[in-house]
């Protein structure tokens, strides 16, 4: 089995996404998540280009990667430097990464009426900028942007400076389709004529602007390139990148080439959402192998034969990629995963029995309304709990009020008082808070902390919102995910509503119920 | 210049998309607006499939296109009954359109699986429904289902069911990859298998489920085929049909093939955000050729090279599709984008004059915080403004107070009370809401509807929050985004605080400003 290596540029070509800002934090989230799929090669940014991205390198060094090597991302020297007293050239030496893709330029017209330099001169810089790093013991993959538009106006300038970069000592030289608008006939045709003159290994790198990308990956693969760069969900400038998210699927699954473990393959649905969460963007519904509705099916003719044979409507088996098959008439879909869910938290549910058929309705409805549980253990549980009446409540909420209050000063205050009731013991506390979430929780703890002392070991340490149906502006309703630790584990809770003091307030609630009944559980 | 003829099925495999229902009335609009752009064939439904259907045919016959043909679908008779007594069949007949598309099987594993006959009775299916629609004097395209798995698994049979097809009088024979998983290097292989062996012309049918949709229907013009079927946007089932809008400027702009007049091919932007209004969809920002992001850039070294000279990064010229060019504020961007976004709002700046310093200053700061104007541009110009000292305020803003109160039996109450003064006339107002920003929005625009009457000709159409810092639990930053329409155009505008309530006044704010600059913006 032929291996191709998945370079992901997510957290560099994928950050030019508009919409797009990833914090330090993020992207260490995405490396990881990287990581544990198998890419070969993450991009983790251009560091000299910004500070964030130098804040990334440093510290990306505290973490082990386990499958995957970090790479940074820089251009050419400058025209006016050599490459040792370019100051960008030498931040990129210094970001600690074993290996460094520089880009230069391939199409005379960048090279006239971008760089105004000379070509001979344009040569000169791709040479000594790989030269300068190999020296230094960092491997030099090259990408010469615009290569297939450089090639198609002066083949014999864009080889050569293909030819520079490999006399220098580039270890893979990467073709790129910079404005995405190469067709996939011409990607072949030119690949083909290429390679003959090229020792070193070819890559390919394409956007998406003529809808493309993928295709246009796969066809270079096909043409003899051994490296794939791209992102995660086709994240990028304009029209995006080629979406790793379908082509390792395709070069693994179609045409038996090995871009990632086998074992890992199924993991590909998990990580697109997860990168789409940390990204904070809507997941494509349509979006090939990994979108919800990639496997789902509504003409009545595509369900009815589906039934008899599931070769009949679907390319691949959605578990092959960790995504799963949804009838969209006939709502059947959810049982399975109800019981299967309901086992792992040790409740032993018949398949066909009241309390399943109970549950199954009213997660429906919970799901309908916007609830989600996937990403909601804990009150999934409770649900589960409460819906067989294995639940005993902690404290009766008698009422709560919030107020955010601006003055013409620009002061603003958030408070909140809450009154509960624990046995008939009534407590009425009041806080304030950074913001209205804030002073709830905030007012609640000082409520419980007489009767579970044991809530002071626990807090908050992730909060999310997402507005559902957002069409209906400041009206819409909002789901919030709030995540809980204390010093052995962390929980995700959830909440909807209209309103989202309401959402956060039944996130909150369900966390601390979580809580409390995790104390009180028996060993199993 | 060859032609190829386009054939629409956003009316009938569009609508198999998750999330669309069209009314009648919905696919008579869309009917209407290809028949603008000039497509060749409109496929209106499948009469006898569902009531909506027959209606939808039933008022064609009143519209008199000017370009285009309409198309009925169906499939091929029923195993137990002659054409002639298939009520289907005969439904399709009576539909009053003069072209009528029949779909059959070409696969043999759904010959055997699905309809459950012999070959041969499934190769008497295609010729006996041919025949008799030919015989009403309707013309017949055939689509021949599964045409590429099928010849995969059986090209003899999958061959024979064309021969069929076109002894039976099909004037074209449209190769079908119904499941989408076929790679673009078998749909060309195949077809120039296949094309000697057939008289009619050929015409492709394919979907997305492997993200090469498009670049498959342009390998199969490019291999011979000429008539092309997609659909607006690549609506349809699963991952959705090939997309008409990157189809058709793809082959008319870089293959020099006739789709559509070339004075149309400017309306091809508007055509798609017209059919995602009425499809009630979002339009996917990087969506190739018509996406709101499809000519938006966003990284520094991008921008640069795009002053100099714009086929540096852009494939095809925006203007040529209906699109436009937009240069991104980012932090990534820099002064040049800065100076760009100023320019298209008429403000001149020197590029290192002292506004454009404390300009570039403010946004990084702000950028810093977490404010992001990209996507924001109406927040952005408000910015620049007040910077300039270009503005004067609407309003002043004396306090507000908001309050959210549940009670023990589960009532929940958001009030907002406003106090503003313009003009040193004071208003001091109140509004219940869905939420507290609902209600805090409700009361503000009570304030100024005496002042501002306009303001009841906008809405808030869209809202987004995101937790920045989410690590921070409850007391974590949130930005803020809310657009807002008014019957001429949509605007975006953003705020950011760790209280939610106080980033959504922001955004609100700076909405209502920005409607009122708008409206005394003299014609420039």
């Amino acid at each position: 089995m032929h291996k191709i290596d998945i370079y992901d540029t997510s957290l560099r070509d994928g950050a030019q996404t508009e919409g797009i800002s990833y914090s330090v934090n993020d992207k260490i989230l995405i490396a990881k998540k990287l990581d544990e799929l198998g890419v070969d090669f993450i991009e983790g940014g251009w560091p000299g280009s910004n500070p964030k991205d130098l804040e990334f390198f440093k510290a990306a060094k505290k973490i082990k990667f386990k499958n995957s090597k970090l790479t940074a991302f820089g251009s050419t020297r400058r025209k006016d430097k050599t490459a040792s007293k370019d100051p960008i050239i030498n931040a990129l030496a210094a970001s600690g990464v074993k290996i460094i893709t520089i880009f230069g330029k391939s199409w005379d017209l960048h090279v006239k009426d971008v760089l105004k330099v000379s070509p001979e001169e344009n040569l000169k810089m791709i040479s000594d900028t790989i030269s300068y790093l190999k020296s230094k013991k960092i491997d030099v993959f090259y990408d010469a942007e615009h290569f297939f538009d450089g090639y198609k106006y002066n083949p014999d300038y864009a080889l050569k400076t293909l030819l520079t970069a490999q006399g220098a000592g580039a270890g893979v030289i990467i073709l790129c389709d910079t404005n995405g608008g190469t067709l996939t006939s011409e990607i072949s045709e030119i690949i083909l004529q290429v390679k003959p003159h090229i020792k070193a290994a070819l890559g390919i790198h394409v956007h998406n602007d003529n809808a493309m990308a993928v295709a246009n990956s796969v066809a270079a693969v096909q043409a003899g390139c051994t490296q794939v760069q791209g992102t995660i969900n086709g994240y990028g400038e304009r029209c995006g990148n080629a979406d790793l998210c379908a082509i390792i699927p395709a070069l693994q699954i179609k045409l038996g080439y090995r871009c990632i473990r086998d074992a890992n393959l199924k993991d590909i649905t998990e990580v697109s959402r997860y990168v789409t969460e940390v990204s904070n963007m809507k997941q494509q519904d349509n979006q090939p192998y990994v979108g919800t509705s990639a496997f789902a099916h509504k003409a009545g003719v595509h369900i009815n034969a589906m039934v008899k044979n599931p070769l009949t409507y679907e390319h691949i088996r959605p578990q092959a990629v960790g995504n799963e098959r949804r009838y969209l008439a006939s709502e059947l879909a959810g049982k399975t995963s109800i019981l299967f869910k309901a086992k792992q938290l040790s409740f032993d549910l018949a398949k066909d029995g009241k309390d399943t058929q109970k549950l199954h309705q009213l997660i429906q409805k919970l799901e309908f309304e916007g609830y989600q549980f996937e990403a909601a253990e804990a009150s999934f549980e409770l649900l589960i709990k409460k819906t067989l009446q294995k639940y005993k409540k902690f404290f009766e909420l008698e009422g709560f009020r919030v107020v955010v209050e601006k003055r013409q000063d620009n002061t603003l205050i958030s408070e909140a008082t809450v009154k509960i009731s624990v046995n008939d013991k009534k407590r009425h506390t009041a806080s304030e808070g950074d913001g209205p979430v804030n002073a709830l929780d905030g007012a609640l703890r000082k409520a419980l902390q007489d009767f579970y002392p044991e809530l002071s070991k626990m807090h908050l340490s992730d909060f999310k919102v997402r507005v559902l149906n957002s069409k209906a502006g400041t009206a819409a309703k909002v789901r919030v995910f709030i995540e809980s630790q204390d010093e052995k584990s962390s929980w995700w809770t959830v909440g909807v509503s209209e309103n989202i003091i309401e959402a956060s307030w039944q996130a909150l609630v369900d966390s601390i119920e979580y809580k409390l009944l995790k104390e009180r559980r028996e060993p199993k």
